[in-house]
């Protein structure tokens, strides 16, 4: 088996169904250094249960999913969203802090949908600006980045209303980078003329707080959100994005994030070997820097 | 029934299953004053008869679909795409000229994905642009114009590498507005957070060619292509989007083209009046200047 590149970090996603236990020893056992995790299965072990757990698996942990569905008009439902937001970023603290040394404050932020019965685009648009004037001071206040991720633009209606890199940095632009940074996920972006001008000046705004790849064939899956496969297996240049990611100043963990039903009903340890495979031959072979340039 | 705005144009695949002569007259039945035209329809008519049964039909020609798919590398495959453009040029002459007065030279263009088995997609954007330096002098001896359409960007690696408003203008910019110019079709473009600045553009370089109206709405279907619903039966915003494109000085046919197995399969009649009940509702109201502008 291939000995994975140090800057490999699995998002737990791609192992979906392994509780965080079981998630963790699994990477471990792979020779992955780094692991993003996913709320629900943080909370199913108690916030204090998985950073004791984190610690003890000698991960880095790169990213925490998800805050954000800000598209909500003001009133009770967007109270909880935002409380629900305050309780991400504590929680994202306290993960980075349990992680081995390199580990990064990063909540991954999907902005949400138009609102129910809407059609308010840019009215939605402007939630998103407003919920993180809100909470950019207490995510800084707290070390944390909340990383915005521009979704494709085909979950525009029903997911996240940022469907462009430069939108994200936009919407990022009044904050300090250590508050308000972009995640760079190559599914999400891959189609965009703009790209490299986008990574270039998020590069040069400091912004770059995560870079996910995976892989985008056709035809896309009956669910649209598991659409996503293997670096390798679709048609992503992964060469031009990595080494534009790279020329941008990004030294950090590169995360493979795939929702794909057929992987998640393979083994975790056979997932994670064919991510390693995939990683190893598609992107970690363009880094210039391989495995040279964590502790952060 | 409603008696639909002057505007208003069916594109044929609306009813595709509808033979040419058929679907003529159940587009002059509704009371629906232009039509596209498909070139396997027109074909399977053979070209005068197309053009001699859309004379006798008394309605606007709007648009022929498709040229393009321009992304196979030099050799003999190319030189066929590239001979069959100019027959579908001839063509789009040819049904302008028969349709009623009003009619338009415009031949929509799909700029075909990335070549099977590359990864290459900025080289697939430039076999577009070489494509077009070589048929677009064509087609302005030949009072035609290439409407270059950028489709969502969820069909860019197997369809369309034109992906954006921005990016279809930037290939036409070398060229003359009356040999090249775009298609807005809402669908492809309404999640664009570019899109005001592109349709101001494309309304001052004089390139709006074609504005087609269907709608958006998730789930997507299991085949992504056939996605596309009435207008007002998904969560386009067509006040904005129509409120920008009149700004822009566009005055021609407004067509309605969606690709949906359910609307296909009910009778022409059937959707051609649910066409008009969609469209006047949710395009015609936000026209300034109903059905007055018409007779280019």
């Amino acid at each position: 088996m291939t000995a994975p590149d140090g800057r490999l970090s699995i998002n737990q996603a791609t192992i979906k169904y392994a509780p965080l236990g079981e998630a963790l020893a699994a990477t471990a056992n792979a020779g992955i250094a780094g692991i993003g995790l996913w709320r629900d299965s943080v909370q199913a072990a108690s916030l204090t249960g998985a950073a004791r757990l984190l610690t003890d698996s000698g991960l880095r942990f790169s990213s925490l999913c998800r805050g954000g569905f800000f598209t909500v008009p003001e009133g009770r439902a967007r109270r909880a969203a935002m409380d629900d937001n305050r309780k991400a970023i504590e929680e994202t603290a306290t993960l980075a802090a349990a992680g081995a040394p390199g580990s990064a404050a990063v909540l991954v932020m999907v902005a949400g949908g138009i609102p129910q019965g809407s059609r308010d685009l840019a009215g939605a648009r402007s939630m998103v600006q407003d919920a993180l004037a809100e909470l950019a001071p207490e995510a800084q206040a707290a070390g944390v980045t909340l990383a915005l991720e521009p979704l494709h633009p085909m979950y525009a209606s029903d997911r996240a209303v940022i469907s462009t890199l430069k939108q994200a940095l936009d919407l990022a632009s009044p904050f300090s980078p250590a508050a308000v940074g972009v995640v760079i996920d190559t599914f999400h972006v891959w189609w965009d003329p703009e790209l490299p001008a986008g990574i270039a000046r998020a590069g040069t705004e400091g912004r770059i707080a995560s870079y996910q790849v995976c892989d985008w064939a056709t035809p896309l899956a009956a669910d649209v959100l598991l659409s996503r496969h293997y670096p390798g297996d679709g048609v992503i240049d992964f060469r031009s994005i990595t080494a534009a990611v790279e020329a941008a100043g990004y030294t950090g963990d590169i995360e493979v994030e795939i929702f794909n039903q057929e992987i998640w009903d393979t083994a975790p340890a056979t997932a994670l070997a064919r991510t390693v495979e995939g990683f190893e031959a598609n992107v970690a072979v363009h880094l210039r820097r391989m495995g040279a340039d964590l502790g952060r």
